[in-house]
């Protein structure tokens, strides 16, 4: 009865945005919404599936079941009667024949993200797993499985990124991390951090391409460190058949780097990439995309996964495509460009007062600004615009060191083994959700802080007593 | 203002179920409550922190933040505003500064786990983590943990029980398992399945203790294998100082369970013991719980985790321990209980009419009904049960042979190479949640498919024509 | 798609708890469902209905409308998508073109409402309103519809009971209520106070038949009043052509009220009888149900309705009655009928220990307890109790005067003038709801308050110095 | 512990968007936050109100309760717990003890409505009340209450408008209505329809002013009747002391209407003015505000409400306030402006290429177009529209005649007996909520449909042949 409407104004209607779970799902199953669908429509959708989980079968008689009894009201409800997880003992994209519900609300969740990874750019990508782990837990299943079929093959060559769980999904997974450092990289001007591809290349001739497990490259990262050379190491990786995994945590909101995983995968050897679904879906903390160009690698992957898992993320990854629709993603994409241009407006803007400058070439989501002239007082800044509300805006001294699994870091935080090669900087980024009031209320009270910094430097000075 | 109500009565309230998130959690923080809280109670309490995290403040201004934006409404709605998930790169208990609120459901959660667990009989548990993976992940990071500091112990012995993800989590962690078969014990004149312990003896030796990673037993399973004997693997573990993992995936129901692993833990070496959410606290599959007796290796599989994780899991254990309250729980158990007995009752009654015998014995969530008189028509009881929406009830031929990851096993199903001890059978549980009309509905069916499947042996007979 | 779960167990089903919204309307749209549904399948037939309203069309086109615009999301989820109210500019049971399904649900509601009236023992009554009003305003309505066809009858004449909203909604509707006072009733050997029929032949008699628009007579009341002779007075209005209306409160929930109600409807004349949803359904306070035994005159009350009206009561009486079923509201019933056995008995027990009586006759749901024995004290009672948290419980001294709309009603609470009849009592009840919990309660604090006060009056007496 | 944030950032928020309860009661209570609040802040604020409720608290023994239970957790949480509604027996605005909650919330909602109203123009209204019925009901409240207070006044004097629970209000209520027609009156140059001022007070002067109940006048409404004389009105009521009840239905959007009524309300007498919440907070049907100069009078009101009444619908305004802010809820009202502006463009752009007319002036929410070149084809073109999926927009021909109530009205739909003044012509409008797209899609169809008529008649005419 509820499909009466579908017929409402069909020839206005033509890209399918029926809000009947039956016609939804013909269409769904191939692809993304043109236009986001309405909440309503969203939930008689999930609802009608989650109808379909045996767990809701109002006659349901499980007396050998020991799962998907909820016994909490509120729980059932946040759920919306899914329960069983998904997956089955022996592989995560096997369908749960007690939950036909829960299996295609999986299945409908993965082709919503193939055909956005594809309208993205990566045109290639053959599959798609949607994993209920985070990025870091996700790489180290990836470099788990292709160490199952390289057993002997130990050592991960990793291109040095200064975030503590990328390096350690690679000792968790049992391998040996081979650090890569950082080479400076002059691009339109500006001293980046780009990948040491020759570094790569003699580091394979010394190891042997057949012990090396995998190179594990970066997208997505902080500025002054670049988007990795992934297809040079792709073409290192196809002519040494070397597997290659490329992490791009939150790289699939920028065409740029989309593009770069395309063109690897293309023409050189990309066997998975890795991104997260909370940075690039706009959903809560806990999921990842795990996709490849070879069908038969992403199932490998599939088949390591020991049992089932939630579901949770595979509902809100649904709901939120389904909301969004593809013009819906699509423009939070544009927008985030935009905004990403303000940010480094605003940013050359304080630059140029205080005789800093902006580093941001070849990096689509962050920036840097130097802290040269403040000298030692550059690590409070960073704390003083945390506590004006600023988050996640970190600055850089380049002094640090930190031990991450018995490997030693110098000059952390800084991705790369010398420090001085930018100096202190201040790193900002306007991710995939940010508002343009956040930025310019970061950029005033930036200039607030910076302000207050110079003042109280000539507080320390011998002009002391003359100011205030 | 809302704490108004607090002093209502407080006289009648002596336990503590203050209604007031503030006092709840200061109540809360050290044990589960005496009683169930109202819903309402609940959702206050969560909504209450979930405006800790930085996500929540209206004031935001992430520049640098790439995740904890909720785009969809529904799905920040159905995560009760939480987005940032737990732990911090590092490790999956430390605290998230940006998410105050995520930080301290999280650790209040592991308090009323930890307080159950105690509750349920492992009175000297030290230490609980509740990590969003399933039983199976979450036994593979155990091994995976142990083996880091054992790096060169590369064997996993385990005790045979015929459960997929269990074996492939030994697997997945890159460790070779080495399966002990089980061995025909009469137990109140049952014939069960229990634990080879000499043939763990024999095999350590062999092998050599410092090869062996650890010791994987069981403790819930299906009849006619019973639970492992775990004290006495607990004890060999101490003398050979190997590790000892437990895989108790929905033993925490049962008080029986549970003592075995306080024994074992009070008297041998237990490392670790793994049970799943779903199966003990009725909950959406995706979480178990990995506790210990010593925190020290608690932690050290807390810190191997890579990144940060979800919170769902968190959030639906909370709310249903909030909800039940210390005696919602134990009636739970008490009915179980009560249930179990039922079944065996229901399927003894079946057994005398059809000749067959029930085993149960020492296993206090399944039974086992023989099949011995249907010869080759077992197998389609099973079928036939499933078609009239019995589900998980199986029937075993112990004639089938199954392959995980390049090991076979003969008699899959069996639990032990020897397929034709029991003969075959079929096996019903009580498990948590199981309704009296469940079991009743069963007992129903179950009688009509075994007339029917007698009536059609008679027409293949030779007394073919005299019947119908 | 999600309706091939219908066929699941077609044979165990037959009495058709179908989740499906097409089965299920076809299904409800005549009765009750036997059994209960699961929340899951409720909320997929009601967002199912929703999406049927226009303003959750994908492609609408308001350039007219002004309403069912949800701007709130919390709002819109909470009412599920529906905006649109029920009822249109001419009438409240008018389907609104623009709200197929506000208006499917709205009937679908009325059409279980009406099988609840004759499951409950009302088994004539022909048509039931729902009507967003409570029981004060539905009983105004109702009056101003009679009215309205008798324009010159402003009189309406009505068996006092001591409750204020009952008295004004005369009042509001412009009519001049005319007090018939209770008379004191033997039954069961327990002073009760009585409708006096005679009382009312008489002032028919002396005002007029043409003159007096109706009789208001009650049902539910405390104790010690009891329900009016309804049947006499519907012989009464029979004869002398003068409209009947019922106030059944709260009487829905005992069969022996609706019994009453039946019989009065069958032999003489009832225009209409009123009952509040939350009372006798267990919904929020805010709708009531006007049902006849002729459709015509429920009709003329739907038409007088000025314009739309809130769809919100509507769904919660559909959500609660598809929740209970005809089954689980039986139970709801049956359950009550004991517990005000158990009260009875609790209040038994005290009055035997203090030398008072349990007053109930006649009364299935409410009882009083004399208080003679505590003299002036008996007011003190009340507070004490109610600073115990037991809520609802009033004491009656009969010694309070009370204005309503210039009318004063001596001895008020009492329901009769003489105040004196059964001296100061305590009444409680045990209504729809109520847990044997909340009784036990009572009667543990009631005996605390009643020890205490004996004390207390001892130590105001020469025996002050004796005790304590 | 939650107020820990407060702090978080006071200099940047001294506004008061205090997320916490305690504060945000304590400004709320007083004005619209500035900003809107975020939907976890306003549900913590509402779950925490709702655990004041006394059928929250864990230790309730409500044995004299029949009320406030709720059997369906459904209905219950989408009722936040609230259970109690509004109002007591006496009175809609008196405070329930068993329910603080619901009486703080009520009250709260009513202090930011009555800050809403002034905010948007009626500077000098001095009280508001929610009601939970619709507009058509409310007024008929308040004209009940006049009538109290002027028991042999029986008529109402009421300028035509063509709006059928309005009218039927008057007979509701049991007052006899005296339809004042509207004149021509040319605006602008437009031809439209307003208030005979002169009539009205002819028609004190034949009745008697004693006689009159009320003058009852209206703001908003279809286009080309225009918004009453209400100033004048309020002088004729002023100088001959009858009450005057506006009809502001949907005014509350418009800030030319709502400066009538301050102006009738500062220079003349308004004893009420009534609007809806749906059309004017973008809520779903069923609530209306009756606010007014003068307290007595609207306490009046409130004091003739029999019973409690439901709260739903100030919880849906609450929540929407809170989550619109002030600055929200001005910027829909600006938005909407300019779309009236833009839906004045559209039409007349339309009426040149077709040689009509757009009529407007003095009618800030609608607008019509002639169709008088359209003859007898003009019917069509609205069933056309709709079938197109254009909901609101209406034909209207001059030629229907409808009797509601006895009364007939000839012309009905044109707010005048004379039908042909304008033509058939048809109505559109920008009401809040109203979007861009649906104005543009409104042209784009309109454009379709009148050409197709254009083509139509041809059809039919000696071209017919040439055409096509």
């Amino acid at each position: 009865m509820p499909n009466a409407r579908v017929s409402y104004d069909e020839d206005e209607d033509k890209l399918g945005n029926s809000p009947h779970p039956r016609n939804g799902l013909a269409h769904a199953a191939k692809k993304l919404p043109e236009h986001g669908w309405e909440n309503s429509t969203i939930e008689y959708l999930v609802d009608g599936l989650a109808l379909l989980d045996s767990n809701n079968f109002p006659s349901r008689c499980g007396v050998g079941e020991r799962e998907a009894r909820v016994v909490c009201e509120l729980v059932r409800k946040r759920h919306y009667g899914f329960a069983h997880g998904i997956g089955r003992s022996g592989n995560l994209t096997e369908a749960q024949p007690k939950a036909a519900g829960s299996t295609i609300m999986a299945n409908l969740t993965i082709c919503l993200v193939l055909d956005l990874l594809r309208e993205m750019g990566i045109r290639s990508c053959k599959k798609a797993l949607l994993v209920p782990l985070a990025t870091g837990m996700s790489v180290m299943m990836v470099l788990s499985a292709l160490k199952a079929s390289r057993p002997d093959a130990r050592y991960v060559l990793w291109s040095r990124i200064d975030q503590k769980s990328c390096f350690k999904s690679i000792v968790t997974a049992g391998l040996i991390p081979v650090v890569i450092d950082t080479v400076p990289a002059e691009e339109r001007g500006d001293p980046m951090l780009g990948t040491n591809v020759q570094a790569f290349r003699d580091k394979v001739e010394e190891l042997g391409a057949a012990n090396v497990c995998c190179i594990l490259s970066t997208t997505s990262c902080f500025a002054p460190r670049t988007c990795d050379q992934i297809a040079q190491l792709a073409d290192l990786c196809r002519c040494k058949e070397i597997p290659h995994v490329v992490n791009n945590a939150y790289g699939l909101q920028s065409s740029y780097l989309t593009h770069q995983i395309e063109q690897a995968g293309r023409l050189g050897r990309v066997d998975a990439f890795v991104q997260s679904t909370d940075k690039n879906l706009l959903v809560p903390v806990g999921g990842a995309i795990i996709a490849g160009f070879d069908s038969a690698i992403i199932d490998q992957i599939a088949a390591l996964y020991p049992g089932r898992a939630s579901s949770s993320q595979s509902l809100d990854v649904l709901m939120t495509l389904l909301s969004l629709g593809k013009t819906g993603f699509q423009k939070l994409v544009a927008e985030r460009k935009q905004l990403h241009q303000h940010l480094l407006e605003q940013l050359a803007s304080v630059a140029k007062q205080y005789g800093e400058s902006v580093i941001s070439g070849r990096n689509p989501i962050s920036a840097a600004l130097t802290l040269r002239s403040f000298g030692d007082n550059a690590q409070m800044i960073g704390s003083m615009l945390q506590r004006r509300g600023v988050s996640g805006c970190r600055v850089v001294t380049g002094r640090e060191t930190k031990t991450i699994a018995e490997h030693t870091f110098g000059a952390w935080g800084s991705h790369s083994s010398d420090g001085e090669h930018v100096g202190p900087y201040l790193t900002a980024s306007a991710a995939l959700g940010v508002t343009r009031g956040e930025i310019d209320t970061f950029a005033k009270k930036l200039q607030q802080v910076l302000k207050e910094q110079k003042v109280g430097e000539g507080e320390n000075s011998e002009l002391n007593n003359q100011i205030k």
